[in-house]
């Protein structure tokens, strides 16, 4: 489709296509190096524009072998910290096309802030305490050699999403995301039988089990909540969130086919 | 027996009744009362010590209605602190003894603390950071009006210790204290089949799922581990120790007659 | 001049009086409702836009009794948090202004905060965090009446700022600001000689001392710095800040008058 | 003196010789190794024990090469924590000597603890916090290859001290500690003037200045305090209590020779 659609957009109208890496509201992946090929095919100069805050370090994610002109990401995902910097990764030719840019700038406006980080300093106030959590949410992630260790941050997400979809499973309840070969490894999200309010079932689970789910958005508001298995996180914290919403199904009346929990303990502990 | 013994000591050479309130190594606690009342019966002027280590705020206790004489507790149980301050209240008859003993003290030399406390100071270096978390502690345990918050904290110590112990009996493994009557709200040793190494079962489930369980000590090492429900923690947190020690007894070869994690999450959503 | 300027704008071209409270790079305090007097003596209808970013919570500020249409400012100076937050005081009027602005908007496109603000929650994540730690300092800001509290910490801030400029005084150097009653409580721009580089005098500050001023910003750039006196401080500190000084001085040639040591040490004790 | 009292004491009825290290209530150090030498020219069996609880990590200290037999210190001063850990180093004469000791023994019952340690682990609850905290402290004190951070530390202390004596000469009030051969890197001792109360100029220096000394001790109570100069400190942080001294020592009326603050300014900027 995005092939497509830049083919016919023969005036070069388009400036930029927009991806999100890992869509947070629904738990859906993008194949961001498939979307460079579709823009290469289509002989198209469009900017390839990706938001990867909820992905990094959860999924794979490769700025220059996929052939990304900015990216954008922030600490309070992936990178385990709490919010205040985020990032952005810039090709040379979205540089290029910034300095010809005419649209009001901010978060965008990247001369001055790469005139002083030769320095190593920041144009404006920079976050000091979240440089220093940065610093060691990296070599938590990174681990002892670099390379090895985002291997495993990568490894351990998936694991960590298969277990609960596991769960998900066995309730019989459907997974939001239609295509498995697209699913997040960072949050699930999980669609309620007709007639259950997926909010009243969240305010179970918060007020009854103090756990705390992502709600539905825009058109699926009320039909499904997401359950998030991303950064510091682990297996039994993840069965305790699970059980969490089993219980809460449960007291809302869910009919459930099977026990979650029961396929999340077999999963993890195969 | 307390009674008997103390009644046969006719010479008065048992200076003092020594008893835990809440035993770590077993998970049985003492009846605090009943041994004053077994003290008194037998008009034996001997000093009733009691060490609530792991007791205090987890289990009710009454230094002063139960007639006690010295009561040494510390920070790093119920009161949900770091180790490193410890405290005893000592009752007057206790103070009077003090005095006249003649055996090298140390933690037990309550003279200067007292003279110094007057001033609001300490003869010695005080753990200045544990007192500010001390406070902090006490504004949770006790709530914003005191009794109820106490009361509120030793009830949700009994649900806790409840919805554990239904995990045990599902499971079909034996509960180490052997009488209903006295089950401590803080702990609950769980006996393992004969042939079973429970150490070795520990050693799976510390290492497969990064939780860490009480081992038995002296004459049952090797045959029980200790569950432990007090303090700073949740149902799901207790859900997440339950399944952890489930699947690490699975891995083991252990043969559980129920879920134990079901019957928790039966008992926590009741 | 402000007066003048919107009086002569007939056709109402200018839309907006921006103003800063508190300067940081010079140390100069601005007179805002002066400011109003003078919009309103103009009968214009421009919007008076006030950044408070290093003012609040040092210096008075009334957002409505001055009558701001819009207040900026941020965690990072006054309120003694890191940065990660900053703040939005918007009157009707501005926000009568912003549903029929045509410019691209991010920060201020209140709408949707506003909308989700009735309900506790923010349109986006929030620095959770920063907000906890934003309840410590209020409560630290407003004592524990609120009033009595914060006009304590204004008058703080201007004993502070009377201690450092007597010390600048003694040295016999100028301070920036040449306008004693809008010397800034937060922080004093201090002149060096004609020949000496403020920005190693700085250098030798921070290497030898490990005490780190502001540098001078535009055409001041060498000529100055800048020494702070604002927020989690006191009169030992800034002392220890003005030692630092004095030492660096002398270390680098400067001729002082007289020690600005003595000078602030007899302004905190008189 | 020790090598005389030992020689006379041909029962070896001494068992032991107690010497502290850094004396905290009078600011002077105590040559161990000379202790060492004068118990061996005795060929006495007696054990040297020394405390060196403030002067561990502030002044040099050798355990083995001075043939210490039982070293005891804690966390709370060079070693720049919390209290809440001590340690012992002991001699394997020491060890021997604890066998057939017959004293009771809490802290000093080593067997346990060595028993344990050979796992890595403790016979009692470890105070966890303070052993990560330990690891950070050890980092900062020993430097990145171990002898230059610790031989830096010492210096840092030593010169520190000499800039607070510098201050106190400067005053021209006594320095405790009579002999400059053993002035302590860690405190010094300020004799005030006859007439004046030395617990009355501390209190003045702490509500006045938020700065706090400690006082005299035992027959000096009153006429004099201490001041620290040791751990987490710098050379800024140690003028700022000069000058707190100083600005106390005048409102209290005492007449000062010169100014300590510039004695200690010159020193550290020399």
């Amino acid at each position: 489709m995005i092939e497509a659609r830049l083919k016919a957009d023969t005036t070069h109208s388009i400036h930029a296509v927009c991806v999100v890496h890992n869509e947070t509201s629904t738990g859906v992946t993008s194949d961001i190096a498939a979307v460079r090929r579709a823009i290469d095919a289509a002989k198209h100069p469009a900017l390839l524009l990706v938001d990867t805050i909820s992905g990094l370090a959860c999924a794979d994610y490769q700025h220059d072998a996929w052939g990304v002109d900015v990216t954008v990401s922030g600490s309070q995902k992936g990178l385990m910290l709490p919010p205040g910097i985020s990032f952005n990764a810039v090709s040379p030719k979205a540089l290029e096309a910034s300095k010809r840019a005419t649209l009001p700038k901010a978060f965008w406006a990247w001369d001055e802030m790469i005139e002083m980080n030769k320095t190593g300093y920041y144009p404006y106030t920079p976050n000091t305490n979240l440089l220093y959590g940065l610093h060691e949410a990296l070599n938590i992630i990174l681990g002892k050699d670099g390379k090895a260790g985002l291997a495993a941050t990568f490894a351990r997400h998936q694991r960590w999403a298969a277990g609960v979809r596991s769960a998900v499973n066995a309730w019989g309840l459907p997974i939001q995301c239609g295509d498995a070969s697209v699913y997040s490894p960072v949050l699930t999200g999980v669609i309620l039988p007709e007639g259950i309010d997926a909010d009243a079932v969240r305010k179970i689970i918060y007020e009854r089990f103090d756990c705390s789910l992502g709600t539905g958005l825009g058109k699926v508001k009320g039909r499904m909540f997401r359950m998030g298995h991303l950064g510091d996180t682990n297996e039994l914290t993840l069965i305790a969130m699970v059980a969490a919403v089993e219980m809460g199904l449960k007291l809302s009346g869910v009919k459930l086919a099977e026990s979650g929990v029961h396929a999340a303990m077999d999963y993890f502990s195969a």
